[in-house]
């Protein structure tokens, strides 16, 4: 087992967002397996309808989306320096800032494209668009380094339960809990790949062992609900996924589901593991209950591919994400470091504030 | 409040099992809540097919469906005695017995026909039909008892949390653990009801829904992954499941995805009420590891109504039950009365053996 090197292209064969220099194109994530097609977004209302239709989805990848999104915008712009450009610029971030509210990925990296803007003279569309690159390249590094410390952290012969889409499809490349176990595989430490079907969206089934084929990986689907069962079995010993919001107590917000994993990972005595780029840390929210869950349409659960298995007049509940209490958490990973058994303290000691 | 008294009929509009004199009709579950329709069963292999492929399910009616087999199954047999009959039913018998595993009603119905075939004399074809009839009526009899038992256990304005379906369409009428929830609305207990869709059969979003609805109950529908955060909301006191097998020592084998909210309603203090007739109730399996779990067609996962949602050449693991252990049980409800907190030992005092 050689930790310090990976060849990570090998097993990294899938990109979500394409820039041309002249439009962004993502990777339709509504329509896979089946069909892999890339949708054009060539304005920034186009790439807001995409993160809020689910073409992309994945905290870090909408973070990037609408960085390209704010290049777009700045298009029809003309001004004679950054911050009178921000002030022509703002409605078209408020609006992509609007399109998802849960992950922080997406605020953080509008953010950064104010400030980037705000500082920046005559050239601030080169800037605009030389941040946007950053963000991307970056978001890749970060992914490479956390997911080597992540994959560290577990045994060879171990096997690991995922949730949800967290690999490349989710982020600029090679993904952040599903990068950890690419690694992981890569390393001999993970024999066995199981992956949870996510409903009611079904990144699991429909995209996670998906992109795993693509990598040549052999992973294992299960409903949501056969998690507690295979824990008891023996067949995992860590469930690794990722966030969409760590609070600065390391409460984490992630997929609907991932609670429950936590709270059974707990029970069966396995460990629990949330990887992360530091960029999905908010040192401003201080704990879980601080977070807006979102509440997606009840439709998504009266069907699949369009065939509708409800019936008329039915109600439902449908939240999207759920918080996992720092206290079930074993691990916290970043490009920063591992946070085991985050606490406040931790967390500030690790990302300052 | 008036328990004592109760209009059941007002709360049970759905027969799933209608014996005609001449052919056996289930209501095909398959294809509800859109279409509802009797399939007519003129054999007792007809009647094993669709227990195996689910055209009716739930623990107590596919006992009572291969009941009324074994009766279609004796239309071919000339005997001059019971025990006679018996030997010629010997082959059908076992095709019913191996239809499916797990739930031991099926077995259990079977063993009372084969003691009444052994006991009877030339007029052991009307002895076999009264068994049949009886098996019907006590199913019956004994949910509309245990389900005011376990109905009294729920302080009003409760909200309460089933799994899988255990409703009419799962027994001979009203339900186990469906029939309480019907039983506690019907007397103020409940202000609540959610139902988990349970993947992958979805047996809540098409079943237990529409059958509430039916009754003019309102419930909400949830992913099986948002319980825990459901539970979170404080929006749930109990978790309210039937049984396929409960143990000597209590511990139950039920629909997958059952383990994991006993673990859940534990870890937020909420209770955990298991609803059976105690043909359910198994002393002759010590405890839940001597269980055989069944595992269905990981096709099961692969796709909804027959839409497609999984790539080619991925594995899947499907076992279609789970076991908790009688520890994350507050109460196991029978038609013989209530045992809280089940032990071996207490269960012996209840169920003899």
């Amino acid at each position: 087992m050689n930790d310090a090197r990976l060849d990570f292209d090998r097993y990294d064969h899938v990109r979500p967002i394409l820039w041309t220099g002249e439009a962004l194109q993502l990777l339709d994530q509504r329509r896979l397996p089946f069909v892999v097609e890339h949708v054009a977004c060539a304005d920034s209302d186009a790439v807001a309808r995409a993160i809020r239709d689910l073409a992309v989805r994945g905290a870090p990848a909408i973070g990037i989306a609408a960085a390209w999104g704010v290049v777009l915008a700045a298009r029809g712009v003309e001004a004679a320096d950054g911050p009178a450009a921000l002030a022509q610029l703002e409605p078209a971030l408020q609006r992509l800032n609007a399109a998802r509210p849960t992950a922080v990925n997406l605020a953080w990296a509008l953010a950064r494209m104010r400030r980037g803007l705000a500082g920046a003279g005559a050239d601030w569309r080169q800037r605009l668009e030389r941040e946007a690159q950053a963000i991307a390249d970056e978001d890749l590094a970060a992914n490479r380094r956390m997911d080597m410390l992540g994959a560290a952290l577990i045994a060879p012969g171990s096997g690991v339960l995922t949730h949800c889409n967290t690999g490349s499809l989710a982020t600029a490349g090679f993904g952040t809990a599903l990068g950890v176990i690419r690694a992981g595989v890569a390393q001999g430490r993970i024999a066995r790949v199981y992956a949870g079907e996510t409903r009611p969206w079904l990144q699991g089934a429909r995209l996670t062992v998906w992109e795993l084929q693509q990598d040549g990986i052999p992973a294992t689907l299960i409903a949501d609900s056969a998690a507690a069962h295979l824990m008891k079995t023996g067949a995992v010993q860590w469930v690794v996924v990722g966030a969409d919001r760590i609070c600065a107590n390391g409460d984490t917000a992630n997929k609907i589901g991932t609670y429950q994993l936590a709270i059974a990972a707990r029970h069966h005595g396995l460990k629990f593991m949330v990887v992360a780029p530091s960029s999905t840390v908010d040192l401003d929210t201080p704990d879980g209950e601080a977070i807006e869950i979102e509440q997606r349409d009840p439709g998504e659960l009266f069907g699949v591919g369009g065939v509708r298995t409800v019936a008329e007049g039915i109600a439902a509940w449908n939240p999207v994400f759920d918080v996992t209490p720092a206290g079930l958490i074993d691990a916290i990973v970043t490009e920063k470091g591992v946070v085991g058994q985050p606490t406040a303290e931790k967390m500030r000691a690790a990302f300052g504030g």
